[in-house]
């Protein structure tokens, strides 16, 4: 199907087909749901064996009660494990609690009200404070930014990661600019993974950056492949030491897509000066990260051969619903002018860009069929998608029956969209 | 002892054989610690069943799958239980992670950064901000003040809490005072439990203080009975609502002194508009607290019976730990001019009032014998007694025979630094 070539006949016969089958969908009453990242209940049971795992030993290898307050930056033994999830040095990680989202919460927070480089470094003080945001990101990303009144600045994204040559000009160009939110492996919700150029260039920002500038590098899916040949990330930290610029990235990452999604373990490495003010002030915010929930974890999962060989079983799970999808996108738009879409080798997203102006259009359409799909724009700082085409799907969460139903209504919407939107030109 | 009527012969020969004593202490080699307000490893394994008290089963008595992503708030089970622990309704209660500091810290910066009661209310656009401080009090709360800047003013406090006349004269006077921190029962650390009086009259605050004023009320102690005909503490909700201040007052809570000290569940309870305006904010910093732990907690600890008969328990282990150190001050000074202390039926801590201008030199002599105690100093806003005479004494942590040789380090370092100070004069 392609829309710009056909005749106005052929356009109005697609119309009223594609109208028939989506009313079809609508009187259908489907209640089918493609919005969230959330690992699916056989994912999750993957798990189970956390509730138990300490058999009364509430003890960690090196002798910390785990029950007991005290403590603000984990175990070594998670910190070990996080260390070489990250890529970095256990004295370079701190554990958190159950959201690495709130670790970077409060990174920001300490940067914008404190200042991770002492006194004079808060980001508050500055006339202006402004971030870039690869597009299309995460939106939850982008709500801290907006919650703090940090500007946010679209940087276009390829197969390779953020546009370095913009990136690098915006930060040239703007000292105001105190920030970069970095998806690195299968990136929300593109599912790229960072070249070794971007990743090399993103760990020199530092030496054209202000110096209370920091790369926000949330490794969320760094163990997430959906094959067992996965492509590897470099190591940003090595790149940063071998630039001198090592205060200038933040890496964060969890177990929530690994173990239980609400019941994880977060955590984050940066260089010692980092570390430092960053204990400081979460000293003050809290009695210390959940010690018995590590050690859980710590029991089932202790070592990176396990954590590999369990990542595998969440593959098995998601591979087929990530199949089905592409099937559906490849056989609907395989040789077509409606879509574009990413194949991800890991992560959990699939991003799907529709002709310009169409998103909103075809998330509108699916609703009404009963299909839910993340908000048109959500992808995008401030929800505003400038050409409106982006849509994130989510196959983790449903059935691979529920999303075969649920992608025909999706292409079926896409497609409708399109030969509405040409007619009306 | 009374060394205001010493003749000058009797003052040297006790400094002579109290500095004896002092010394056989010191060469005793003690290493004893009685900073914490930390459980016991007893206490802590009255919890043990924690660990595999799911059985498997994650689903939450709503059928909430607690181990994936969702709720911002918490259980419906945890919010039953965690109003009946603070005199509240579910539907006023917020359940956070482990650690109820950050709910106050998370208070704190909401109401800093953004304002509870919507634009224009944000404490960082005002000219100043100041809170009351009831001294003694909790160095943690007086931290977070100090971190942001906020200016702390001291109140004293009597058996009833803080003074009120003296509270509401300086509220009154001055519009800046945007919150007083409380903790109502079993104050750290004198170990008081508020009148009905005054816990009325802070609940009337909300009437004379700024639209953007808090009471931050920290019931931490709640449940935390030394004995079995426990004293009742006002329902300071039921005030409020009575005098229409209900959005004035923030209470908190955990069960990190009934359960797990560092993986217990945090709570808080305040008015629909205060709990809108922190959900909101806490959206965006967290994917949600841990419900899994919440589950947990349920499956053994289901009512306030069972809280109840579990809290009996923590007392009879506390209980001789606290006796200890009563006799040793009874028997020390029990006629004497040398110090004053409180008698506690409940929470973790002692405070014990030395001559004006000793305290430091009490906690040097004891830590020189191989005893540490809380700095002296710790129980004020910016670590500064101004009488230098209060020590909070912890006892819940070591063994009742550790305490017994720790206190008599304390008691001889008491009498030795009082009659070295009338020698001086």
């Amino acid at each position: 199907m392609h829309v710009e070539q056909a005749t106005s006949k052929q356009l109005q016969q697609w119309y009223e087909e594609l109208t028939a089958k989506h009313q079809s969908f609508v009187v259908g009453g489907l209640n089918l749901d493609l919005t969230r990242g959330k690992p699916s209940a056989s994912q999750l049971s993957l798990a189970n064996e956390l509730d138990g795992a300490l058999g009364g030993n509430f003890l960690s290898d090196d002798g910390t009660d785990t029950r007991n307050y005290g403590g603000i930056d984990g175990l070594p033994g998670m910190k070990k494990l996080a260390a070489e999830i990250l890529g970095s040095k256990p004295e370079e990680v701190l554990i958190g609690g159950n959201s690495s989202l709130t670790l970077m919460y409060f990174s920001i927070l300490f940067a914008w009200q404190f200042g991770l480089n002492g006194p004079g470094s808060a980001w508050r003080d500055e006339p202006a404070v402004k971030f870039l945001c690869p597009v299309p990101g995460y939106d939850r990303h982008f709500a801290i930014c907006e919650e703090f009144g940090i500007e946010m600045i679209n940087v276009p994204m390829d197969d390779n990661g953020p546009d370095m040559d913009a990136v690098e000009a915006l930060i040239r160009d703007d000292q105001s600019i105190k920030g970069i939110w970095c998806v690195p492996k299968y990136s929300n919700p593109t599912g790229c993974i960072y070249s070794a150029d971007t990743v090399e260039r993103l760990a020199k920002l530092g030496n054209i950056a202000s110096a209370n500038f920091r790369v926000f590098y949330d490794n969320a899916y760094v163990v997430h492949d959906l094959t067992d040949t996965p492509a590897e990330l470099p190591n940003i930290m090595d790149y940063c030491r071998q630039h001198g610029t090592e205060d200038s990235v933040l890496q964060f990452g969890s177990t929530s897509k690994v173990t239980f999604a609400g019941a994880g373990v977060a955590f984050m490495a940066c260089s010692a000066n980092n570390l430092k003010a960053l204990k400081n002030h979460l000293g003050i915010a809290t009695i210390g990260p959940d010690k018995v929930n590590q050690l859980r974890h710590l029991r089932v999962i202790a070592s990176m051969d396990q954590l590999r060989a369990h990542m595998m079983k969440h593959a098995e799970l998601l591979c087929p619903r990530f199949d089905c999808v592409l099937k559906h996108l490849q056989d609907s738009f395989g040789s077509s002018d409606l879509g574009q879409w990413s194949t991800p080798t890991g992560g959990y997203f699939i991003s799907f860009d529709t002709r310009p102006g169409l998103a909103s259009e075809v998330v509108k359409l699916a609703a009404e069929a009963g299909v839910k799909l993340t908000p048109a724009g959500a992808t995008f700082p401030y929800g505003k998608d400038p050409e409106d085409r982006n849509i994130r799907l989510a196959p983790s969460f449903p059935t691979v029956k529920d999303i075969d139903k649920a992608m025909a209504v999706f292409c079926n919407a896409v497609k409708l969209a399109s030969v509405s939107q040409r007619l009306k030109r």
